[in-house]
């Protein structure tokens, strides 16, 4: 496939064609040398923007994706392109004078600038943000004024659903450097976050009483968010590296449509990296499998991942020598195990991507990745739905991120955050390893995320004797722990499927939050109860 | 009806109970000293909050709202609370501590302070600005350091649906000043944006085939967010107040469901203030009489408000001396019509309110307000969906609203933004008494809101004799238009049904954007057009 038409055009005028038509994939350091050929960033109110404007010629070298509109919900197909929009095309014309749009004038935004200030790589820490972070400004007309790309004159007005292409361009470019997916036509979108993107994906792809296809432990909120629409959760049985293949591929074959009262589940929610809640995470050769089962039944796969840079280092054990942070950019991405989304040749995957969990959830600002057909349909109903997200927010984002980070000081801080977060995993598995009675207790250290999910041998609590019931138990060991001070989440509350019977009994802990000395005596208390309940 | 046990317990310690139970409705000047008499705020990590923590005890004095379960859709009747955030009440037990939720530390948020220079009253204009503006600053840790009742290390985190009790109280607040609802429990919850609200509200009220009641020609967005839902449009006839009752009637009390395919509409869709495209305001005699209909046939009312406080000071024709601004801002208040909500007895009413025209569309906040039953349906949505609109865009708006103008600077600037509207009013009037060619133009200057809507005789048009149809003729003079250099919106585009054939015809103009010189410009070139298209 060859670049669209409109990068086509954009190139006019290019010298150093050779760069450009013998096209490697996109690198962090390559990232300023393709911005200079590129064509110019749209910067006006509302500009209309696609990933296309941004993606380097490499991705154009590839096939394109399946179509999945059979896939597609009637919602989803009834959806048009927006008749005021639509008017935006005469914009263009030379001297027009537009009374068209309700937009209001900026003179009426009462904010002269914003600054924030930041943290500067290498220093990442709030000590060595005071010392070293730099004041990053956001004027009123700093395009018109040559001083950025992007002001505030243009991010307190309305935008397009895409997001603002300031913003789009950094997330563009950082998908095709981590994931450089293997198809040619993909496209991201600015999201009001996951949880909105996800509720979005169910009205896109879902009627009434299908049944979507989930870890057997779930995210409970986004059950929660099926579950309204009239939609059913089908759990697919996990071992420590997540969801089995295996166990999907016979879910599906053995499929009931009558005794199910569903058509056959052609959705799937997964959280691939530090799923949350049990921590778990699938390896390259795993998500491989899965991938091959959904080409199968022609599944098409949302992957959920928050967790994405909060792959740690490898666990070692208490008092092994801390490995050191990888050493390069190109390291530490080979570190990271591949999306979904880097092995999609067909286009079936939705990728949600969150700064919730590397930024700040207060931004209230994602992305979605998919092909562009698919994100089309999700365009037109954030059009008439969230709009875009919060242009203060977008304009915080590009500040930091673009301007000040650019994607190697980004890298650094994911880098930094990976250690940071490897740290807290540690002070937790080593906190059970002192603490919790190995008789009934058993885990696995987690190798991304913020949860560490510890299995109870239920069976040997001494109720059972007198006809307590699992459940009962479960309430009891968390009621018993938060009496010792302890608050941690109970195993049922995440069950895809809350109709099956539940055989195990889990509990969630998170080490995103406290502070080594607190996890410590969290889980020591926690292990007080344990050993109270059992009687150990 | 008594305050909520809530509030009961908050008062407890408030020496001067008199000044509570004898309850005057809240003012702009009363807000400091109430808030003095007031529980604490909640100022936690997502931290629960509602507007009952606000509302001064003159609202418990009225009765309650009507129950309206019977108008919930499938969707809205079987959502739940949260399962997660239901385990957060443990998080009040004295030295737990908690392994629960996944909440980033505070830590990793990359912002150490954020600043934002703005105005101060009476100094609006971005000249003024610059000299008289102030540097607002939000640091990290303000909360715990005494600074602000807000700060990042919150708005930076995940948040209630309900949006942070900060600014709730604000808007709480405001919302009681200035429409004082007639039944008690009303409550507000922050929105990420009207559009989104009015999403919400369809799958909250509606089934798939139900019409809904909207104004003939209405804003596209939202039939659009409308259409693909599987709802229609029930088009009500209107006049220069809008709306016509009577017509509204006629067709609810002749509704045939059999052939209309569709049980009679019980949801009603309403800009009564400065409509778009119309420009048209209902009075608060229309206004009476709407509700009266709903009443008679329990019609829910969603009330999309933008552009309220762009009311603007009576039309005096050109050349009359411009009328002074509101001397107080109890003259200002008075000087609004009343809103649905002020006169909503039922609890009927579900108001959208948005800072989009107000303060800068880039916030992406608003907020609604509704009996607390409904109320209660849109922010379990909220939850599994946008969450929360942007903290940072919270945090700002907090910053400039209740921290630096407070509601009395609050109101000057609105009082500020209707004297400039009144100006770029006048200038479109002006121009077109200037420009148009009366034979076949006609206007009322419009007393709210951004729009300036021009009917158009389009039967005197010299190709009715060859033949052309009305959808031609429109298409002609918008063509022409742009030619001539002015882009204008077609009064076809914002018809609510497209299936019924179109009688009159409209353009409409905003004066929102273009300065006087280029709307004056602009309005001669049209009416160029318009005399070339007649022949005039």
């Amino acid at each position: 496939m060859s670049p669209p038409a409109s990068l086509e055009v954009d190139l006019v005028g290019v010298t150093d064609t050779s760069a450009i038509f013998v096209p490697d994939p996109l690198t962090v350091n390559g990232v300023p040398g393709w911005r200079e050929k590129m064509a110019q960033m749209p910067t006006g109110v509302a500009a209309a923007c696609s990933s296309d404007m941004f993606k380097s010629p490499s991705c154009y070298n590839k096939p394109k994706a399946k179509r999945f509109d059979h896939l597609l919900s009637l919602e989803a197909k009834s959806r048009q392109s927006s008749t005021l929009k639509g008017a935006a095309r005469f914009l263009k014309n030379p001297g027009l004078i537009s009374l068209g749009g309700g937009l209001p004038s900026p003179e009426y935004f009462p904010f002269e600038h914003l600054d924030i200030k930041v943290p500067t790589p290498p220093g990442f820490s709030p000590e060595a943000t005071q010392k070293t972070g730099e004041v990053l400004r956001a004027g009123k007309h700093d395009i018109q004024e040559g001083k950025s790309l992007y002001d505030l004159e243009i991010a307190m007005n309305y935008g397009q659903a895409t997001g603002a292409a300031q913003l789009l361009r950094f997330v563009t470019e950082h998908t095709e450097v981590i994931h450089n997916p293997p198809y040619s036509d993909w496209q991201c979108s600015l999201t009001a976050g996951s949880t909105y993107a996800w509720d979005t994906a169910l009205r896109v792809l879902c009627e009434r009483g299908d049944y979507i296809i989930m870890e057997e432990y779930t995210f409970a909120s986004a059950a929660e968010t099926a579950f309204p629409q009239g939609l059913k959760a089908l759990g697919v049985p996990m071992d420590e590296q997540g969801m089995i293949p295996e166990a999907l591929d016979d879910l599906l074959s053995n499929w009931d449509a009558k005794a199910r009262g569903a058509r056959k589940p052609y959705v799937m929610y997964t959280i691939p990296t530090g799923q949350n809640p049990t921590g778990a995470t699938q390896s390259a050769e795993r998500r491989r499998a899965v991938y091959k089962v959904a080409q199968k039944h022609d599944i098409y796969i949302v992957e959920d991942e928050p967790y994405y840079f909060l792959q740690m280092q490898p666990y070692g054990g208490e008092g092994a020598k801390p490995l050191p942070p990888p050493a390069t950019h190109e390291e530490f991405i080979k570190s990271l195990v591949p999306s979904f989304l880097s092995m999609d040749v067909d286009g079936r995957v939705l990728r949600l991507e969150s700064f919730s969990k590397v930024v700040a959830p207060g931004t209230r600002v994602g992305w979605i990745v998919a092909s562009e057909e698919m994100l089309e349909r999700f365009v037109r109903t954030f059009e008439v739905s969230s709009q875009n997200p919060s242009g203060i927010s977008q304009i915080v984002l590009y500040k930091l991120l673009d301007e000040h980070w650019g994607h190697s000081g980004y890298l650094d801080w994911l880098i930094n955050l990976r250690m940071q977060y490897t740290g807290r995993r540690d002070s937790m598995v080593h906190a059970c390893e002192k603490h919790l009675p190995r008789e009934i207790a058993h885990w696995v250290p987690p190798a991304a995320g913020m949860f560490h999910w510890i299995g109870i041998d239920w069976r040997k609590h001494p109720g059972i004797a007198s006809g307590k019931t699992r459940d009962q138990i479960e309430e009891e060991i968390f009621m018993s722990a938060v009496d010792k001070g302890v608050l941690v989440s109970r195993g049922s509350w995440f069950l895809a499927d809350k109709s099956v019977a539940e055989d195990k009994m889990f509990f969630r802990a998170t080490f995103a939050a406290a502070s080594s000395e607190k996890i410590s005596e969290a889980i020591s208390r926690f292990a007080e109860s344990l050993r109270a309940q059992f009687g150990l």
